[in-house]
């Protein structure tokens, strides 16, 4: 099947958006079965195609797949966040890469000032926050359109996880989320959402 | 067409995934067609069952649809973004609502406790930056899986469109982005992303 560019204003079918985004829930249990690295790598693929400012994709992803890598994350991690970190095939660091603006004169080739705009770096971590947040939103969208499902997790100690993971970088953790094939365990009924008037308003 | 929880382990069609992330581009001029009122409802349908910490969602989704609305955004933009959002049929601008934590116990109601766990505004405001982003995220995502075209900004005034949008309010603008029907008008070539190997990990 080919991409046809004149049928991009055409909405998916209502199946694919229950998958992506109605029907999809946060896990919090994962079944056994492995993710293998051709799909993390072809999650990655679809990811790195988001938009980000000046095409900057601060985010960076650390993909804890062995059991030794993911007990080194344990620790870390705040209260029952722990145990399902564990259980879950992979767990993924989002970080960002403070650093972001020396990757600009490759990746936004066509304004050779690039780099120079962010020189001053309580802006330019703001930057990196903000678009390796909207690149972990594109993630776990993306997950979901390949069929995987996602738990994501704020809840840990973050200079730990620096220290632990990126000691002697320019990236720190962002935020981090389990990934694999969710079971229906611990799964809560689905909490309300803000109705439109509530969260939104048209001028 | 029915959603059954049973496939939602299989990856979306190419097609699919090409009008969501890797054939989808930054549109920097629309077409004048218009975007309906129940489209925008239905894009934030979307966008608000995406996970956020302790389900939060403290995004907020201005929507300036009519000229006089767009007309009061247009001088705080920078540069060469202020005639691209004139040009759009709508502009949307993504604020968090940094008081969010009030809104907790409606919306995650098996912890009753939890509006106290952002009682510090530094971390809550924290929060709120990163899951209003993932929630952009999300909305971008969204627009794209209904046929829509996004073209995202973060050049702008912030104390001013704060000061002319959302005064007397805890909502704060996070980013700006046009929202339509894109042409192919004032397109780059897309821009080189980094490799997996760049800006990502497998342990």
């Amino acid at each position: 099947m080919t991409y046809d560019p004149s049928t991009r204003d055409v909405a998916l079918d209502d199946t694919a958006l229950a998958q992506l985004f109605s029907e999809a829930r946060t896990r919090n249990d994962f079944s056994d079965r492995p993710v293998p690295e051709a799909l993390l790598r072809r999650l990655y693929d679809l990811t790195r195609f988001g938009p980000t400012a000046v095409n900057s994709t601060p985010a960076r992803f650390l993909f804890l797949t062995s059991v030794e890598a993911r007990q080194r994350l344990a620790p870390f991690m705040s209260g029952n966040n722990r145990e399902k970190t564990l259980k879950a095939p992979v767990n993924v660091i989002i970080g960002m890469d403070t650093r972001f603006h020396e990757t600009l004169p490759r990746l936004f080739p066509h304004a050779p000032g690039a780099r120079d705009w962010f020189a001053d770096e309580a802006a330019r971590r703001e930057s990196a926050f903000r678009n390796s947040s909207l690149q972990g939103g594109y993630f776990m969208i993306a997950a979901r359109a390949l069929g995987l499902d996602v738990g994501p997790m704020s809840g840990f100690d973050a200079a730990g996880v620096k220290a632990e993971f990126f000691a002697g970088t320019s990236v720190e953790p962002n935020f981090i989320l389990n990934l694999g094939y969710g079971t229906d365990e611990n799964l809560f009924p689905r909490s309300p959402r803000l109705d439109f008037e509530e969260a939104a308003q048209i001028l």
